[in-house]
This record gives structure tokens, C-alpha cells and sequence, in this order.
């Protein structure tokens, strides 16, 4: 191994687990989407903490700049590497016991969501953020974005479950608690901070029960402001309200079109927007549901879950949505915030927006409406294109909405940070960075404007 | 007015605010218990961000320190000047319409909890924090200490309520993201720093449902074990738990000797322990509160409150304890984060602690049962005599835990952070400290080992 820093990180972690072989360094170099590629200077896995401070401080000596990737399904190029050193998580797997009495758990960053839910749910609990990604999606890297996904409207995003870390600064250093009590000011600093900051290599969730009862309706509404107008009515009509997710008439078309999927609305009232509302807790619940439906104005038609498979095949059409629209092309993936109140006004300005910079892109709106969070995604444009994401982001802008919600902000949108951001901001966040992380060790490019 | 800074303060927020007379600064100068006394350069009172941003500026110029003052509640001696200026948030108390379709609701720093609540209430909405405070806590210092409360069980500390600020910083510029989309770092960094990195001016709060109903019950253990045991039965009971407060035998005899107060129990099964169970929601609630019960074990006796007086006397016990004790003497209130499973340990070696270092000192002890919070409260010892927070602050990191909870670590509790945090951890606090505050213009002396 004639790469000097590649002898001395297999000294660390062993020859094994350095990986320089181009093929096999593909997989750590592209996204999920396929948009955004990089080349990584080579992939390192260590195996403890110990290694991945090792590994850090030899990276540090070498000059060479370090790019933490968890399950690498970020999808603003967060975790694509620009001649950087891949430190990936993955083998930092381990899961302790949960613990009885507080129902919490301490597990590995590498950890994968559904690792984690399959363990907590033998000890029925399980943790409150879900995503379509969970068989793929890290803890350390959900930790690192402050993921949100379907039941944020109940238990709030990564950094709501989080009770403390366990992190690697860019010095080698060893930081955070893991007594399982909170308050852990490094838990706040890096939750977020899209490996900026620190690399988190354990993580201390609060669960939540695995309740037993579910109940699951979808909703057609003829227009985006009826379906904003149902949620603050939702939110107090269901104290267990645990996923409030939107969907328009093109998602659905798509989603349905799916082999096993279908419109279950399919010869009945047209309608546009589709918003799929579910309760959990440990008592029936479709009563209570159906009565709390029956307070909202403007709801054309309704489909109610009688059972499991039911459930499942509602909850297959808002999760085939992303696949779906990859199997249409490689798409500009735009997660935004929108003011509830200003959401309508956004949407409709949204496809002439996109159309005057590519009259023939396709545009797909879903995404969590609790939380004013939507997904603009837009297949047509060459993935290198920005210009529609200039047009989304800057309409986004004037709507008094972020540029970035659950996913972050990574490389993709980090261009963009001068419009979002107040001078003030940037230069908050450069001191911060200055303070932690001096010579731009972790993660360069993401976040930097 | 010879005091130049005194001179410049008033240009900027008119001599009516700015106090120097020694006789009114006094209120500013000790704390609520009486036990923290100290003494204010002077008293400026600004009454808008842009006047905060002046003053801290014109206090940088000046040499002079800050200590950042809401309602001055806090118990750690956090917001007790020693020679410093006191910038007291109190004016800043405007607060914004709730914003409907979110529940979120725009205030400055200085509106107390109360006013917030009241606000709230006229939109069907509550904050999810609440504390016995509640008419002299300020918001800023609720989000200076992350204030946590009775009903952090169901809806986390001030953090959580926390959609964004508008802050000062100590170079006077103002950052921080009031949009109402979340993941405003600065609110990130300033939630639980005790006013050292930063002057909170607004929040943006999520606000709950006022839920309609409440179903309350007081449970008797004969042990502390059985209580903690059944904290994770009724977490997985009660969907809608809201509050799990515990006190001790010490407490309750306290509190029920008050006037207008009596025991429940008076005459019926000895016990120990008392817990504190509340529910709340939109639905009936007493039967799901008592079946719930029926499966945890341990429980010698209870009462259900059958309606709202009832219910408010069950509560006046809880909230009255710490109105009992500071009749009964100066307090020193040591509020500390124990792990669940050595809760009953730590308790066990309490007295004993206290009686090696005080024989005649009384020893309360209450507190947030479900986030193994609890207010160790010591009456006896002189204010000055820190030999029983030595002996309790020990016995706590001895098994576990943490020095600070709620209340945070102020300068009360300063001198044990070498104790209780690596060296790795103060290095990372000193470096974001230089990083925000170069001159440790902003609370000196708080969680500064």
C-alpha cells in the first residue's frame, strides 16, 4: 500500500476495512438518487470509538479532510465526498440492552433505524421517528440531518429523541453523555450540524411505546387550503395524531400506477390534494378518528383503514411515492419549510416557477403538512442543472419558507445559504465552526456557503 | 448622573431605566430563595432587541459585565449579579397573535409563563411547560434554563416548545430564525446556556391543546422502588400521561399542614411515597386512569380526584411543598437528574449524607418522578455553608448522575463541574464561550468551573 495515510489507517482499523479499490469505493462516492457524485480520496470503517478518534487525528496529520457517511441515503449530497476521506459508520453497529425503567436505549451511529425499531420493539417500544429509509438510513446520520419523517407531528425530529451522544471532534477529542439524563449541550450542537461539527458514534434514544391500536383514513380534498385548514382542527380533535401527510394528484397518479397499487379513489369525485391522517394509541380508534374527520370542511371523499393490509396499502401509496418518482428519472429532490398560511400561494406559483425555466419538467409535491414540510420534487432537468432548483428555492424564499428542512442543507443547497441567511448567521455558524473544527477538517463544503 | 455607563444606558433606554439607587436594585440583587445575595454595577431595563443590542454594546465599551435577568426565579444563583450589570428582560413582554394553522405563538423573553398561558388560553392552546413559577418566570429564563416542569413527561423541556429566537449576542449582533419552521440553531445553542452565550429577546413557542379533560389520581407506596416500577407501566398505559410527580412522607406532612390544606390519607395505611398521576385530553378520562393503575403493583392506597376543586387540592399538596419549606427555613435547594434504577439507592443515602455533615438538618425530597428528576431541598445548614451540596452533589455523581437539572448549573453549582464534566467537555464548553463571547462579557461566572 504505497498511500502513506492508507498504511497508517489500516493500522488502525486494519487493512480490511481501508478501502481504496475504486470499484468497491463507488458504492461511498453517488447518492441515493444518482444526482450528485463525488470521488473519495479512499473509505475508512473503524469499528470502535477509539478508531474513529484514531482515525480522525491521523486524518488531521495527513491534512486530509474527512467525510462522515452513515447509510448514505442523504439526499443533499451531504455525505458525497470531494477528494475526501469516507469515514463511514456502519460497523459502529453495536445496540445495547433497552433500558426498563426509563425506555430508553443507547446504540451504535452505524446502527440502522430498522435495527434499532426491530430491537426496541422486543422490549414493545419503539423509536419516535420513522422514515421510508429506515432499512438504510443510520442513527448517526438521521442525528446528524435532525431527521423528521412521518410521526414528527407526535415526537417532534431526531433531535426530540435524542438524550445524549457520544461524539468525536475534529480533534480527536471525546465528548457528550450517555447517562441516559439529558441536557447534553453536545447532543443540541451536533444534532443538525450534518457532520460539521463532531462525528457522532453512539447515541442515547428515548422510545416511545409500540402502541397496539391504529387508525388510518385518507383524505381527498379539492383544494391545498381546505387541506391546511384541517389541521389545526386534526391536532385538537386527536391528542394521539401521529402522521398528517399530503400528497397531490400527480403523487397519487404515480403511486397508484404501481404494481399491487391502486387509486382508491379510482371512478369516483376528483380530487387534487390527498392527505393521509393516522392515530396510535392502546384503545380502538376509528371511531374517534371518523368523529374528528367529520369537523373538517371540504373533504370530498374519505377511505377509511378496516384493517392491517388496509393500512399497509394507504401507507404503500405515500411510501411508493419517492421510488416512483425515481423510476420516472434522476430527480432534483427539494425539501422545503413553508408557513402553513402561505403553503397554497407556494404550490400554486410552484409549477409555473418550474415551467418557465423547463416548459417539459414533471413536479411532484408531497411531504408532511403538520409541519409545513414539503418535498418539491422535479424530474426532466440534467442533474447538474440548477436552475430549477434556483427558481424552487428562491420562491421558497419569498414565501417566508427554508431553503432546508429534514434533509439539511449538504453541498446541494449550501449555495443558496446567502439568501437564506442573515450576515449575522454566517457569521454565527463560521465562529462556531472556527471554534470546533479549525482547519476545516469535517465535512467540507456542507453548510458553507 | 456621574456614572458614564450609567450616562450612556440612559441615552439609549431613558433614564427611567436605568436604576442605580440601591434601594430598588435590591430586588434585582438576591435571589427568590434569599439564600443567593449579591450586588448589581446597576439595573437597565431595555424596553425593545434593538435597545439590548445597544446596551450590551455600550456595556462591551465599557468593560462592563452582564447578567441577564427575567423574572428572577432561577435557584442556582444564575441571574445574581456580582458587580455586573443587570439586564433585566422584564419589558420585553409584548407577545404576537397565535399564528392559527401552526399553534404557534411569537413573545419576547420578558411575557412571564403566566401571561403566555393566559394568551394562549383565549386560542384553545396552552404551553407544554409548566412550572409553580409560573407568574414570575419569564420566558427567556425558562429558555435560559431549560426549564422543565410538570409536564415534561408528555411535552419535553423548554427546548422542545422551542420553534425558534431572536437573541443578542455579546458583539450585539442579533441572530436566530423566528419564521416558525424550526431548526433555528441559535435556538439550539442558547436553550440551557444559562445566559452565558447569548440574550434571548423573542420565541417562537409551539403551543398544545388546552385539552378539556383531566382525570387525577394520588397514589401511596409504602417504597420508593415500587413508584419508580411503575413508571414505565403507566407510560405505557396512559397515551395521554401528562404528569408523574413524586414526594416523600417529609413533604407531604409539610404540605398538608398549610393552611386550607389537609392529608388524604390522614388516619388510613402508612406510607412513604407519593405519586402524582395526571392525564388529560378530550375524552373521559377517569376510568383509562384507574384501570391503568389497578396494574401497578405496590400501591397501599389512592385518591381520585371525582372533580376540579378536588382535582386543585390534590395539586396544591405538590405545588405547596416549596412554599412549605422556605417557611420552614432558608433552603438550599439542590436540584439534580438521578438514573431510574438507582433512584431508590441514592435516596437511601441521602439522609444519612446530610446527617454526617448536618445532624439537625431536614432533608425534603420531591420532584419529576418519570425523568428521574428530583429537588433534594436541605433546611438547616447557613446559605453560606456549601458542606451539604458538597455532600449531597457527591452522593449524586456517585451514582450516576447529574449536578444540574432543570434548574441548571448557575453559579451555585459552578465549583462541582470539574467533578461532573470530562476535561473534554469544559475544554468544548471554553471553546464555544471564547468563540461567542471572547470576553466573557455575558453572565460571568455561571457554568464556569
Amino acid at each position: 500500500m504505497r498511500d502513506p495515510l492508507a498504511a497508517a489507517l489500516s493500522t488502525i482499523v486494519g487493512a480490511e476495512h481501508v478501502i481504496t479499490d475504486p470499484a468497491v469505493r463507488a458504492t461511498y462516492e453517488t447518492d441515493w438518487t444518482g444526482r450528485f457524485r463525488g470521488s473519495a480520496h479512499l473509505v475508512v470503517r473503524p469499528g470502535s470509538t477509539a478508531e474513529v478518534a484514531s482515525v480522525v487525528q491521523a486524518c488531521a496529520q495527513a491534512g486530509a479532510t474527512i467525510v462522515p457517511q452513515g447509510g448514505n441515503t442523504g439526499l443533499v449530497a451531504g455525505a458525497v465526498p470531494h477528494g475526501s476521506v469516507v469515514l463511514s459508520t456502519r460497523r459502529l453497529s453495536a445496540v445495547e440492552d433497552v433500558e426498563h425503567a426509563t425506555g430508553q436505549v443507547t446504540v451504535g451511529a452505524g446502527a440502522t433505524l430498522a435495527q434499532v425499531q426491530d430491537h426496541a420493539a422486543r422490549s414493545g417500544l419503539r423509536v419516535g421517528v420513522d422514515l421510508a429509509a429506515r432499512g438504510s438510513a443510520t442513527i448517526g446520520g438521521m442525528i446528524a440531518t435532525d431527521a423528521g419523517g412521518i410521526h414528527a407531528i407526535r415526537y417532534g425530529t431526531m433531535r426530540y429523541a435524542l438524550v445524549g451522544v457520544e461524539a468525536v471532534l475534529a480533534d480527536g477529542s471525546l465528548v457528550g453523555r450517555l447517562g441516559g439524563l439529558g441536557r447534553d449541550p453536545v447532543a443540541a450542537l451536533v444534532a443538525g450540524s450534518e457532520g460539521t461539527l463532531g462525528i457522532v458514534t453512539r447515541a442515547r434514544l428515548r422510545l416511545i411505546p409500540a402502541w397496539p391500536e391504529r387508525a388510518t383514513i385518507l383524505l381527498a380534498f379539492d383544494a391545498l387550503a381546505a387541506a391546511v385548514a384541517a389541521v389545526p382542527v386534526l391536532r385538537a380533535r386527536l391528542p394521539d395524531l401521529e402522521a398528517l401527510e399530503a400528497f397531490d394528484r400527480t403523487c397519487l397518479d404515480l403511486a397508484a400506477a404501481r404494481p399491487g397499487a391502486r387509486d382508491p379513489f379510482a371512478g369516483r369525485a376528483a380530487a387534487d390534494v390527498f392527505v393521509l391522517v393516522e392515530v396510535a394509541a392502546n384503545r380502538p380508534l376509528v371511531d374517534e378518528l371518523v368523529g374528528a374527520v367529520e369537523d373538517v370542511d371540504g373533504v370530498l371523499d374519505a377511505v377509511v383503514a378496516a384493517d392491517d393490509p388496509d393500512r399497509r396499502r394507504l401507507w404503500a401509496l405515500r411510501d411508493g411515492i419517492a421510488d416512483a418518482i425515481a423510476t420516472a428519472g434522476i430527480p432534483h429532490k427539494l425539501d422545503v419549510g413553508l408557513p402553513l398560511d402561505r403553503l397554497e400561494s407556494f404550490v400554486a406559483a410552484l409549477r409555473p416557477a418550474v415551467a418557465a425555466v423547463d416548459p417539459a419538467a414533471r413536479t411532484f409535491v408531497f411531504g408532511h403538512l403538520g409541519l409545513g414540510n414539503l418535498h418539491v420534487n422535479v424530474v426532466g432537468p440534467a442533474a447538474d442543472d440548477e436552475r430549477v432548483d434556483d427558481a424552487v428555492l428562491r420562491l421558497v424564499l419569498e414565501h417566508g419558507g427554508e431553503i432546508g428542512a429534514e434533509h439539511g442543507i449538504g453541498r446541494a443547497k449550501a449555495r443558496w445559504m446567502n439568501l437564506s441567511h442573515t450576515a449575522a448567521e454566517l457569521a454565527l455558524r463560521d465562529r462556531l465552526k472556527r471554534a470546533l473544527d479549525p482547519d476545516g477538517l469535517l465535512n467540507p463544503g456542507v453548510l458553507a456557503p
